[in-house]
């Protein structure tokens, strides 16, 4: 590679970088308060949790225990907004679109900003998310049914219980994305480069064998079609941690809204372990 | 890693080369005629082809066509007998323990040693075999149904046709093995890392999607058991670049005797691209 490869290519990434400053400017001013899908696109966006002193130590271990659905791509120190493992500015009370604040598994506010609510005990988690791992789906040529249609990604509660701690608990949540078994070959290749974004899938075919009923009511999202010769795939998903925390009730808590998340500065490729 | 480690790391390698090395000396000799399985443990071993002139060089665009099923771990100059990718001294002409030695398709000599056969138009072919794979499955914690059962491995012609050239072409034979989904995914992690031998699987699931109509009668090998809640997983097998040999009819062709193959130097670990 010469000099002038190297520029170029690195042209390309400070490009998108670029892009995802621009889309968090709004964003941390309150102006913008929407869905962040198709907001820098290439670019990590993560789902947020927020977390009190050992309530975000017990998670952590929940999370070491189950990297498939819960491998964080960025922790803060307690009681420090700043996210440096994901650009040099993000700010974790400002650089959400909307947030939820829960007390005791309740919602008490929706809000732009948690300036307000920040104390030196908490811990700011951020999840990978499939986005990261469905751009490389497509840059490998596979077709993603529910892209295709316009419509989000089934989900399916499962009867795989995560490895639970003291106070979190709870049943893996999978998405599903239908593939000729050729396909879902070059698709276990492809998630396999991407462990910190729920990696490989954790089963195919069957649906039942992992506790699934009926697979064309998923428990969220939209049911997409499965064609003859075609099996469904199931990878391990953000919600499972969500739902494990909802369960947990924790006395404090604050999350994105869902779609609304944080948008880093890393692209979806640097998450690629090979 | 210290130099305690290296060495000893060395060491291990150097008492398997060296076994695979005193393998050959009865081989060579004449005195050992059989099969090749459980000789030199943990090393590789290939089948044999040996064609003329330019019926050499068009299967070697015929195998660059087919990777998964024909991918030469090595390939000898036109008349010269060495295989020093494979090991300093290895001669194709007195290392296999049993030849077949075929004119137009027709089998018309089975011998221990082929310097009466050689040409300068021969070219020597080794190509991989799922053993190397199946010790990096073995490895990685899988149990494989034929091992357990102590058969050989069914295998099954398809309806899916190679990537002919002008004289060379026909379908590929699979081989089969049953893995749970779980297991399927790791094992297509684990074969993918190894393109030389046959890499990741070409199907799962459906049988009847590759033209197999009874998976309980192979083509060659034996029958094992599907249980419950596993499905048959497909790779493309080492067969397949015979049956099309076969199938062709070249004037000239030497070919090992099934089971008694060629054993090299290099240790199956050394396949892994990755």
């Amino acid at each position: 590679m010469n000099d002038m490869t190297v520029s170029h290519a690195m042209g390309d990434i400070d490009a998108m970088v670029r892009g995802s400053q621009a889309a968090r400017v709004p964003i941390r001013s309150g102006e913008y308060t929407g869905q962040t899908a198709g907001l820098a696109p290439g670019i990590v966006q993560g789902n947020v949790a927020i977390l009190p002193g050992d309530w975000a130590d017990e998670f952590l271990r929940f999370c070491r225990r189950n990297p498939k659905p819960c491998t964080p791509i960025a922790v803060s120190e307690p009681g420090d907004p700043m996210l440096p493992e994901l650009g040099a500015d993000i700010d974790i009370r400002t650089d959400v679109p909307q947030y939820r604040v829960f007390e005791n598994g309740e919602e008490v506010a929706e809000v732009t900003d948690i300036r307000d609510y920040w104390r030196d005990d908490l811990v700011a988690f951020v999840l990978g998310c499939s986005f990261s791992f469905e751009q490389a789906l497509i840059e490998a040529g596979l077709k993603l049914r529910h892209w295709d249609a316009g419509v989000t990604v089934p989900m399916y509660i499962t009867n795989v219980e995560t490895s639970g701690t003291a106070r979190y608990s709870g049943p893996t949540v999978v998405s599903m994305r239908p593939f000729s078994p050729k396909d879902a070959i070059r698709a276990i290749q492809v998630t396999s480069r991407f462990p910190s974004v729920h990696g490989a899938p954790i089963h195919f075919g069957d649906p039942a064998a992992i506790g699934i009923e009926d697979i064309t009511k998923p428990s969220f999202g939209d049911v997409v079609d499965i064609r003859p010769g075609e099996v469904p795939v199931f990878w391990a998903c953000g919600v499972t941690p969500q739902a494990v925390i909802a369960e947990a009730k924790p006395p404090f808590c604050i999350t994105h809204k869902p779609g609304a998340m944080l948008i880093s500065d890393i692209p979806n490729t640097a998450l690629a372990a090979i």
